[in-house]
């Protein structure tokens, strides 16, 4: 079957790859129809590997997926050929004592497309559990639906932030995530979002939502905006988005006595904190890893208006150029949100 | 000076009352401008009493106040003169256990505007404490402000329900209660918030709110409505907002496994629950009363443009024809969500 | 293999049974040590049927269950043969979504032991799931892990309790499980516990443990005892365990404002509420419906000394006696807390 | 009146000094009985300073006591002359934000008794707010109850862990608030905590209650020896009190997956931390900062008899003594808990 394959650094190639695609009890196959490119699928291409995780055999890349079903197992009751779908690209062992607590993301023995040494889906068909695959609204796009993935980032951040309504949020990084927690945080409850970035660009991208108040950090002193803007009295939630080491440096200035800090970014290098400032408000500090019992929260969403996706699809490439799609993804322009790429044109 | 008094059952006048109007360190001289009619205050009109609480001297009527500053007691820091405020009208110990606990809603010891003995503020001035009076945003009219009182009924609910983003809501009762915890549930996260009645009219006035979906009971089977709506799993939410008896029969066949019941309404008598099949479903319980620390959320959500409470504001009376406004309210139109009156033309 | 089972009300039997024994690769083979007689089973025993539960043809009984596992499937990894283990009665679709957010005991779909049409495990060797057979520590006996079963319930109370350490609990009723809730809220967090009943016998067994007071609800006013003994303010939490629908009509009256009340007993019927009292102190409900990710927490707090279950096992029967052990359990003498049948002599 | 001052660092003088005395409506007046002296006290004994708080003029130190009421002012209800106390050091302002949301302990105004520029209680009188005071059961002791303000760190703590009935615990560091910590996340609800140090003696004292296992990281590995409990799974909780910049290293490595860190101890400068391998596991972390709503629970909790501390009290020094206290509390001996200061022989 054909597939973007990541031979090996800088190296993808369209080609055929064998792929298992036999369907147990529990799973459904699935004819992709959209692909999003993620930043670790580009950080796979560009440097090979993402911490301990290398790519040392050919790999296929892509994760944020939606398509058809084509196929059901034989246990499978809730799903059924033609059914338009998204998919949870994470795989728990149903049976662990994480995911028994509910909490099957952070299941040690979890697998997850595209992270070595486990394939992604650029490809036309998978095979994929029932359980982990979700039916699409009527109203909502492929495209749209191929952005639940990262759009569930941002809400279990908004999850984990446990948002009291009317909260006032400031996210850190108006990068694809942060626009992704910022829009999350909205329709979780926030009245207003401020969102904090060096790239103008991207501001202007996230301002462009009713509720999200930029702050260009050239130009203005990130922790006095905020105490102006509060009273002094700081923000309810500080969601760190960036990654970037320099945003540790002063978040719990701008969080307010009770508030709480969600560390959705990842930075290269441990980070240091002033854990006696955070004491001094009992600021309570969350972590978040990829998302459990979401997608179909973020498909509600999306369905209902709370949460419009479209605009931050820049472009979408055909299968066929694949390799131009990623490309320009590793050009990480200031204007491209969401590049996609769609595998399948008879289901749009 | 005048105020809005009720006699006696029936009997309002518009005449002078003594009123003391010294002001304590802690405390701001208000001139009120706009004061809404609440379900509470038609009661006492045409009823002469709620439950235990009998007018048996002459009160003041009004407890959903705005209004502007016109003096402040000597400690007060965060507010001056000129300032547009609305006011919270219940009034703790400071130094209870509640009022410790951040439960300062249910110190035995509250007073509150319009609950006798207690006068309310349907008169041009009042004195209140500082921490009780929040500061209005300039895009905030003073008629929304003087409904922030009952929409922080509704964010009271609303976060009792501890909602987490894309939760979907049932909210029992299209009153105005009920429209203002529809509308806190959509702002506090939710992605969609069916509503019940069996009044067309009040329906179709919620229903105008994008995310409102609206369930005629007269011609709807709320139980499968909602059954269907949700592949059989039921809404993580319910909301009883209609104090209607016959409402509590089946509030836990609407919720899912794991979800919550909020009880806002009041019910003129205890009623009957099936405690079993709340169990099966492992249901949590939240009841309301009042609200605490909501009102500046309540302020940021409708400046935000999260809270549209315009379309809302049926009719505003002038101060001299209170006694009409009343007699309107005690109508109980379907198409009256709020009547509110103005006392003070200066300040529009 | 031989069983005892329910042929139909009253009539029960030792007899051979054919059971299916394949082990799958999830699961294990147990053999049997102790089984607890349950309130359940002494009901289908006198009765035929709990509520919907109707036992139309023969079952075996037992649901509270220790043992020794025999052999493992070929995916188990965490056991092993000589292994001694206890049972969680109930196996959920580990693929739900109920069970995918951790709330698998209310799983509309899961089979639970002698719940008609499932069998229990009075018999010498069943099959079970591994991720729901847990491992007893070496200090705990056969007997004691027996009583994990129904301790769970009292921790499931206790955790949705959400104890804040220091809080003072009353629960009413002192039959077998409103010890096992009164013991999880004092190992669980509570400074003191309060139980109510009206039989002399059973206070006094629970008032050995240190900690909880006995209130006897036939010489002493419930509320009264409550309100003199927190200076007026009310207990933290009250745990609803006898299921009574007397005890309904005054648990308002005993909880502090902002307090919770569990609900752990099942009423026949349904009962009857003053939700107005609960909301002025906006009181929290929660109901409990058995036990999830609770059994190896009991285990440790049995294991720490923490939890004393030895004093309730009343009696061990030889599984020859099974039937006298029944006839015994269905006297209800008020000096019985738990019966046990002791299966396998061999391992003791 | 005589007082224990510091005059500066390292110059302590039992002298006159002159102390309003006058008592508002809301006050009590105290004759204090038992101080137990705080590392903080020896530290601006020691170094004249911690962090931004310098004594810069005389200052009585002393925050830790218990006394009986000699005069209540005219609007204090629940106490009265005779009444046997302990009082919690820290006043905030009733009306701020914090106060209002029940955070009075991280009101940006509060003043605590011997942090400078605000004198302690080491003194024969003191005037404190009733609210603020708290009854001593009768089963108490004064050395006791002066001990009731570490303990309430340790229960702070726990409140913060959000203990589940039967987690386990890692307290970092054995000191006096590591041991609070443990005996307050023991009484909180964990089966077992595991306390980890450098001295032996230390451990030693912990490992005297029952549930309580050291480790001393000198001899073992700590992550090891935890995931050797823990059958590799990690400890639900893990407690920092040690403040010492090494602790931090390995935090999120022997918690477990959805776990959580409570940081007591205060590093003297910004820690290093692995944000990434904590979102792995999606550790949440809660910073405490003294304690607010928590000395009537640890009172009870005394009285219960779930928490001892009498073999935490090292000695106890009469008045006159005190600065050969502070002299041996300087020292820092491995077997001294607690030192206390007597000074009303009156009411032992």
């Amino acid at each position: 079957m054909q597939a973007l394959v990541l031979e090996r650094k800088r190296q993808l190639s369209l080609r055929d790859i064998d792929l298992p695609l036999n369907i147990g009890p529990q799973d459904v196959k699935i004819r992709i129809n959209t692909v999003g490119i993620c930043g670790s699928d580009v950080h796979y291409y560009t440097h090979g590997h993402i911490g301990p995780y290398v790519v040392d055999k050919p790999m296929i890349l892509g994760h944020e997926a939606s398509g058809v079903i084509v196929e059901v197992g034989s246990a499978v009751k809730d799903l059924k050929p033609g059914d338009r779908v998204c998919m949870e690209p994470g795989i728990p062992n149903p049976h662990s004592k994480a995911s028994k607590l509910g909490l099957y993301n952070i299941d040690p023995e979890v697998i997850f497309w595209a992270t070595p040494p486990v394939h992604g889906c650029l490809t036309p068909l998978v095979i994929h559990p029932a359980a982990f695959t979700y039916k699409i609204p009527e109203n909502v796009s492929f495209g749209e639906s191929a952005m639940v993935e990262p759009l569930a980032i941002g809400l279990q951040a908004a999850t984990k932030a446990k948002i009291v309504p009317g909260d006032v949020a400031l996210v850190i990084g108006a990068g694809t995530i942060g626009i992704m927690v910022a829009l999350a945080a909205l329709a979780g409850g926030c009245s207003q979002v401020f969102i904090a970035d060096l790239q103008q660009q991207k501001l202007e991208i996230a301002s462009r939502y009713v509720g999200i108040t930029p702050i260009n950090i050239t130009q203005q002193d990130l922790v006095a905006t905020i105490s102006d803007a509060t009273a002094g009295w700081g923000v309810d939630i500080v969601c760190e988005a960036s990654g970037s080491a320099k945003a540790y440096s002063n978040l719990f200035d701008a969080v307010r006595p009770g508030g709480a800090v969600v560390f959705v970014g990842c930075p290269i290098e441990p980070v240091t904190f002033d854990i006696v400032k955070a004491q001094s408000k009992e600021v309570r500090m969350e972590t978040v890893f990829r998302y459990a019992n979401i997608f179909d929260r973020a498909l509600n969403l999306i369905a209902s208006g709370k949460v419009d996706l479209k605009p931050l699809i820049s472009e979408t490439f055909p299968f066929n150029r694949s390799i131009e799609a990623f490309d320009r993804a590793a050009e990480a322009r200031a204007t491209d949100i969401k590049l996609q790429i769609r595998i399948d044109g008879e289901f749009v």
